[in-house]
């Protein structure tokens, strides 16, 4: 598949996803500030990777991708939390994400708090309250529920992002940074395609293939997002470059140099490849994917 | 019933939660420095208002209230969650809860959010693992994670806690006041009965006396924590009283006064009462939680 052929791809399955989240937030129940305050974020122009993994599994899998929108919306609200909160000044101290005033920049700590806090749990309301409709079995949702619910927790993102904060575990650098790098990214990526596989019944060894995949993949992302803090400009990446040098925190690029960094994005990418091959030529848009996500440039 | 009867099967029940609390905490995936700043929160004897609730409602409907433990822990976690979240300088700026400094004054704000993050997530987590195996239908499992998720997002305590920090509304003060009450304190509280009676299947019926009982019992709770904050002090609270009135918020008692305030609490009470005596005398410990809740002086 062509690069342009991808891109479409991502495109059409961007703007469904876009329109499922702006649908969403019309509930009268949300008190306006609060809801104003989600908006800013999660409306705000993201890459839409997760959820367009979640769709294209679906796809793949036979299944009508418009069916696992609530699981994608979901995926994409827990990331866009864990993006509000790891901004906040206690933590990660960001002022500008995707190009703009991060959200507690506009509407002050506490509501970004609140935000991230709403998207959480409106992701699983929104999952328990339209999945049942799409004619999924009640036994599928729990498992993708599960899935979901795993990846963003304290096995999950928050336990990834709370290393990336304290810098302390018992293992070595390099296991410590393996460890990392799972939790704050490969759970949720990789829980984006076997959350939306198990949705819609993925036999065994689909879901093992996938699994490997996703989680190859989530480490190949990781490790080009730290080098692109190293070669990115603030316009490429909407966000400010150089941070965690300047914080001296523990990155792929840190640990063992930018060439060999990108090395190992490569051969996380292969191991990806490689996972996915035994699924045969109908997953062969995952290859691509794969490719595509190791070349990107923000 | 007596009241001695009554702190009994509270204390029973109490001592259920608190060691299946510090039983799932035991996980190894979970990284230790985020475990122990979760469990500072977590097993800090708090009164376990909710969770018993929950476990009372099942065995009330038949069901041994063991079986409701995990969805009973969520809600207290979900609840330890928006405690870690409002005490933070942000928002409340609470250097003391339950006589113990507050989760951020031990473990920094980075910690206190991941903390928070974690317990929204992993309650979720919980219920996906372990209540499928307790022999509920898939239908009632899904059912009472919908009321749960409902109540601890954008339209349940994050939406309320929004408003609290805001004190933005379009209503007048006294509207704008019981839906604030409504979102930020009775929908946990109503769904720790609500959800667990849909989880073993309660009737409609049922579920529409426990629905009313619990919303009129919210409100008498809060209205009583307004009270409370005027009149108790910080040894029997175990967090520092009069930050209301100190900061202006609009409580019942700074709209109506301390006395108007007692009788809307009772008001609220007898009206909690009289939505649970159509379900006759199974349901008469319902009643003493009601009258235990509005003399509570912690």
């Amino acid at each position: 598949m062509s690069n342009v052929e991808l891109k479409q791809i991502f495109e059409s399955k961007k703007e469904k996803i876009d329109a499922y989240l702006e649908n969403i937030l019309n509930n009268d129940e949300i008190p306006d500030v609060l809801c104003q305050c989600i908006a800013y974020s999660l409306l705000n122009g993201g890459k839409r990777i997760r959820p367009v993994l979640s769709q294209i599994t679906a796809e793949k899998l036979g299944i009508d991708p418009d069916g696992v929108l609530p699981l994608a919306a979901a995926i994409e609200m827990a990331h866009t939390a864990s993006l509000i909160h790891d901004d906040l000044p206690c933590m990660d101290n960001d002022d500008y994400r995707r190009g703009k005033l991060t959200n507690h920049k506009v509407y002050g700590e506490a509501m970004a708090v609140l935000a991230g806090d709403s998207l959480l749990a409106y992701g699983f309301e929104l999952c328990l309250q339209e999945l049942p409709r799409l004619g999924f079995t009640q036994s599928n949702i729990l498992n993708a529920l599960k899935i979901f619910s795993h990846a963003i927790g304290p096995c999950g993102i928050c336990g990834g992002q709370a290393l990336d904060i304290t810098q302390e575990g018992h293992e070595g650098e390099g296991e410590f940074l393996w460890k990392m790098c799972e939790l704050k990214t490969a759970t949720l990526l990789r829980a984006s395609i076997t959350a939306s596989a198990a949705l819609v019944g993925a036999g065994e060894k689909t879901m093992s293939c996938l699994h490997n995949y996703g989680t190859h993949l989530g480490i190949s992302f990781q490790i080009i997002d730290d080098i692109l803090d190293v070669t990115g400009s603030i316009s490429e990446l909407g966000k400010t470059p150089g941070k965690d040098a300047r914080e001296g925190k523990l990155t792929f690029v840190a640990l063992h140099g930018l060439e060999r960094a990108k090395e190992l994005a490569m051969e996380e990418t292969k191991k990806a490849i490689d996972s996915i091959l035994p699924l045969g030529p109908d997953f062969e848009v995952f290859l691509d994917i794969a490719e595509y996500i190791a070349r990107r440039s923000k």
